[in-house]
């Protein structure tokens, strides 16, 4: 079997959609296209996994009580986490946008199946995380699609995972992995808000790349 | 600002990249050009992290003694991990080939350096895992840039992590993440490997995808 080859041009765009992704908190309200999130999830659900246990559950958040309560919460513990910090990023802290629940015209919580038999526990005896980290990869094949299709997704993580099952009426062994606004961004930028904001710049390269 | 609109053919293109990357576990051995290794990893370098702590840590392993080592480790993880499975599933998966690091022309091991300053702690208050995911995501991200190449990644976890630092000679706080092996692969296919061996197929999409 041959499989596809890809040229130049699409190297270029693809290192494009990589520059381009960033962590979006500034919404429109405009809804997706009737379809679109299901074919993104679809899409996702061909990210690697371990064993090909496909851990990944993507929870879409229809009802506005839940919406409400999901706002609440991470308000809540965005203003807690901002307590160690002093002076200016504080100030900068204070600032700073970290979700879009209220105007993302989508949100999804994404879960792990930790009790999955799928995969018949192949890769992780070890490294029981890979199964976690399966839906992180997941999390991140939806990601680029989204923005494939110009859609902006923003992972919110300021939020007590143990309290989000019961929140959104999943088993109890599902782990929570992340919520996630989707939704046409206000503004594109290939610079993370915070670099543009002096929260924290890029990497010198020597300091992520070595050899042994 | 206005960034990059992507088009049909780049989905259906990036749609089939992520179709065909799959875990390569057959490797031809001849080398990678010039380059194109550290290529990849500044490109992987542009995935998310939370609070951009940019945590990854990629190490190329040049030294052969200690390729002999990983492979030694892996193989013995390997053999040990199969003793729980009995009767025709014992038997596939003596038989399933978990790792190319004898033939790959490239290893790295990926780490995460777990006392970065960078990112100042934001976005993992409650959730300090998501910087390791941060370096799962960038994992992922060399994957894809690979694969556009025509360069196969394997992603191997049958390893004792708490091992992996003094082996290749690292800051003991630094965790382990994963150990890759990259080069063009024997052969290709839409269909993963586990899926072709009859180890564990696709699930049905009602599996994966709720509301709520």
């Amino acid at each position: 079997m041959t499989g596809p080859v890809f040229d130049t041009a699409f190297r270029d765009a693809l290192e494009q959609l990589l520059t381009w992704r960033r962590d979006v908190r500034h919404f429109q309200t405009r809804p997706l296209p009737d379809g679109l999130l299901d074919s993104l999830i679809e899409i996702a659900c061909r990210g690697p996994s371990v064993g090909n246990a496909q851990p990944w559950r993507f929870v879409r958040i229809v009802s506005p009580e839940r919406r409400a309560a999901l706002i609440a919460s991470v308000d809540a513990h965005k203003h807690a986490a901002g307590e160690p910090y002093c002076g200016d990023r504080k100030a900068l802290y204070a600032r700073l946008k970290l979700h879009g629940l209220r105007e993302a015209p989508e949100i999804v919580a994404v879960f792990c199946d930790a009790e999955t038999e799928a995969g018949h526990g192949l890769g992780r005896a070890t490294m029981p995380e890979t199964l976690c980290w399966s839906v992180v990869t997941a999390v991140h094949t939806l990601w680029l699609a989204a923005r494939a299709h110009g859609v902006g997704l923003g992972w919110v993580s300021i939020i007590d995972p143990a309290s989000m099952n019961a929140l959104i009426d999943v088993p109890a062994h599902w782990r929570f992995v992340a919520l996630l606004c989707l939704g046409y961004p206000e503004r594109e930028s290939e610079t993370p808000e915070l670099v543009r904001h002096g929260w924290q710049d890029r990497l010198p390269f020597e300091t992520t790349r070595l050899e042994r």
